[in-house]
C-alpha cells in the first residue's frame, strides 16, 4: 500500500478511466476523475465499448440506471476488458432493491472477471445473501460486522470487495483492512458511492495489486471529503469543495493523513 | 396546510421518492430530494419500474427528454403507483412545444391518476386547451390570469393543478391559494422547475393531502430560493447555495416566512 | 466580428438553442446556454427533433455519447435545419478514438450542411485526415501548426472550422483568426469544449455569419473562463464561476478584452 505513489503515478500517466456509468452521475464521476488527475471517457454503445475498452488503465461498471442496451453494453465490454488485462471495477447500485438490478449485477459477476466489487454494506450483502434492508439505492444497514461482511464478498465472489459506510473495509477473502477516512456529509449529495467507484478505477490503473488500489483510493477519496467539510455550508457548497480538494490532494499529504489500519 | 410539520416528518420518515426524469436535470433533483430530506431513485427501465414504485413514498414522472422507452416506463409506473396508492406528479416539460410532448402529457393524464400537476402557465395552459406561447420548454406567457388557470385546470383535468411562476398557484379545481415565496434567481438555471415538481413529491409523501402537499412544497422551494439568492454573484453561486438552502431550512423558518394567501 | 453587438442582440431576442449533446454535460451546457442569456431545448427523440428544431435559432449535435437512435436523431434534425436555414454546430467529440465516431461525425459531415465544425486539435486532424494521437475523448496534440490545420479543415470539409486550445483558430477554409483568450482551468473540468460548442450555437443565433459567430463565441467564452479563474481554489469552485461570469459578461468588456487576431 503506497497511496501516495499511486497518486503520483496517477497524475504522471493520467490514465484513460472508461466509465459505462448511470446518468445521474456521469458528469460527477467525469469531474472526480479529472479532479483526481485521471482522463475520464463515458461510451456505453455496443458499436464502441469494445474498442474504447482497449485504450484505457480501467473500466468501471455501474448499474445505477439500468436497461438492456446498457447491460448487453457492459457486458462486452467487461470481457474485452479481461481479455486486454484492463483490470474491471463494479459498483452494484440499488442492487437487492428490484430482481432486476440483483441479477444483472450477478450476471456482471459471472460473465466478467471483476477485480474490485464496490458497494455499500447493503450491496454487498445482498450479493453474498446475507439479510440486508435496501431502500432504493440507500442501503439501510446489513446484519452482522462490516468487516466480516467484506471478507466473506471477497472470499464467495472471488473479487477484492470494497465495502464503504462509516468506516470503509476492504478485503481479498483473507486481509480485511479498514479505512477510517471520510465525513459524514459524503452521504448528503448524491454519487459520492458512485465517485468512490469511479476512482477506484483510477487507482487500479498505476497500483501495484487491485487490493492495494481499491484501499488507496478509499483512503484518496476520504481524505479530499475530511478537506471538503471543512468550509462547507451544507451539501451544495460541499459538493463544490470536493472537486477541488480531490485535485489539491497531494501524495506526501495523503500519505500522513491516510487512517489505515 | 402545515409545512413546517410536513418538513419535519419528511425528515423523520425519509421517503423514497422514484423520479422518472429527464437526463439534463438528473443529478439536480436527486440532490434537491437529498438536501431536502427524502431518498430520490431514478430508475426508468421497464424491468423494474413497477417493483421500485412499490417502495415508493411518491412517484415524479417528467417529460423533459422523452423516448418511448421511456414513455412506456412512466405509464407503468404510473399505473402501479395508482393500484398501490402512491401519489403522481406530472411534470409536463415543454408541452405544447411538440406535438410528441403535447401527446404523451395528455396520455399519461389518461391513462393515470395524477395526484399533481406542476407546471409553468404555458404548460398547463396547453393541457387546458387556452392559447399559450411556448419557446421550446420556456413558457412565453399564457392568456388570462394564473389564478384562473389553475382553477380550470385542476377542474377540467380533475387534478390538483400546481402552476408557478412568479406568484405560484395551486388549485383543486375550488380552492385556490396562492404561494408568494422565491426569487428571479430561480429562472437562471435549468431544472429549477423539475426540483419543484421532486419536492412536490417530498411532500406529497407526508402531507394530509395532495392539496396541501403542493403548496407545502412551493412554499419550501421558494423560501429556499430567496434565501439562496442572498449571497449569490450569480446562477452558479445560486445554484451551489440552492442546495444548502434546503438543507438548512426549518420547519420554524418555514411556516414563519410561507407567503401563501 | 462585433462580439459585443451580437451579446447584446443574444439577449434581447433569446433564441432558442437546440441541442443533441451527450449525456454527461447536458446540465453543463443547458445552463451555459442560460447563463448566457440565450434558451436551451434538450430533445432527442426522433419523434419530435424536427418539429423542434424549426423553433431554434440554431442546432447543436454532439456526439460525445453516441447510440444508434440518437444518430439518427441528429441526422433528422440537422436535414430539417438545413432545410428551415437554422444553422447547424458539430462538435466531433472523441472523432478518432473509436471507428463509430468517426464514421458518425463523417456521416453527419456528408448528410447535413455544417455551418461550424467545434472540435479540439486532434479531433479537428482526425477528421481532414491529419496524423492525430486521441486518448478517449481528450487530444493529445495533432501534428503541425493549428491554424493551419483550421484552414485545411475549413477547405476540406466546407465548414467553419472552430479549432480550440491554448489558443483557438477558426477558419472558413482562407481567412485564419485567432483568438487567446481563455485560461488552463478550463481544461480542469468535463464538458467545457461541449459548452464552447454550445456558445457558438447562441452566437450563429444572431451573428452576422457563421465566420463571425464562431469566433464572438470563442471570445466570449474565454474572456468569461478569464474571469471564472481569478477567485477558483480548484476545479470545483472555478465551475461555479464559470456560469457567473457567463451572465456577469457585458457587451463593452466582452469587445474591450477579446484578443483576436
Amino acid at each position: 500500500m503506497n497511496a501516495g505513489e499511486s497518486l503520483r503515478k496517477l497524475r504522471e500517466r493520467k490514465p484513460l478511466i472508461h466509465q459505462i456509468t448511470n446518468y445521474v452521475v456521469m458528469n460527477e464521476t467525469a469531474n472526480a476523475t479529472l479532479a483526481l488527475g485521471a482522463l475520464p471517457v463515458m461510451a456505453h454503445a455496443r458499436e464502441e465499448v469494445e474498442e474504447m475498452v482497449g485504450f484505457a488503465g480501467a473500466l468501471v461498471l455501474n448499474i445505477g440506471t439500468l436497461s438492456p442496451a446498457w447491460v448487453d453494453a457492459m457486458l462486452a465490454a467487461g470481457r474485452t476488458a479481461n481479455e486486454r488485462g484492463v483490470p474491471v471495477v463494479l459498483d452494484p447500485v440499488g442492487v437487492g432493491a428490484t430482481r432486476y438490478r440483483t441479477e444483472t449485477a450477478k450476471r456482471i459477476l459471472d460473465e466478467v472477471d471483476v477485480a474490485v466489487l464496490r458497494g455499500n454494506a447493503g450491496e454487498v450483502a445482498t450479493l453474498v445473501g446475507v439479510a440486508a434492508e435496501m431502500r432504493g439505492v440507500e442501503s439501510m444497514g446489513a446484519g452482522g460486522d462490516a468487516a466480516d461482511l467484506a471478507r466473506a464478498a471477497g472470499r464467495a465472489l472471488g473479487v477484492v470487495a470494497s465495502v464503504t459506510g462509516p468506516v470503509d473495509h476492504v478485503s481479498d477473502g483473507e486481509r480485511v483492512v479498514a479505512i477510517a477516512n471520510g465525513d459524514p456529509m459524503l452521504a448528503s449529495i448524491t454519487g459520492t458511492g458512485c465517485m468512490s467507484s469511479a476512482i477506484t478505477g483510477c487507482f487500479l490503473a498505476v497500483a501495484d495489486s487491485s487490493f492495494d488500489g481499491a484501499v488507496e483510493a478509499l483512503a484518496a477519496f476520504g481524505v479530499a471529503g475530511e478537506d471538503a467539510a471543512v468550509d462547507a455550508k451544507g451539501p451544495g457548497s460541499f459538493h463544490v469543495n470536493l472537486y477541488d480538494a480531490l485535485a489539491a490532494l497531494g501524495p506526501a499529504t495523503l500519505d500522513g493523513r491516510a487512517r489505515v489500519s
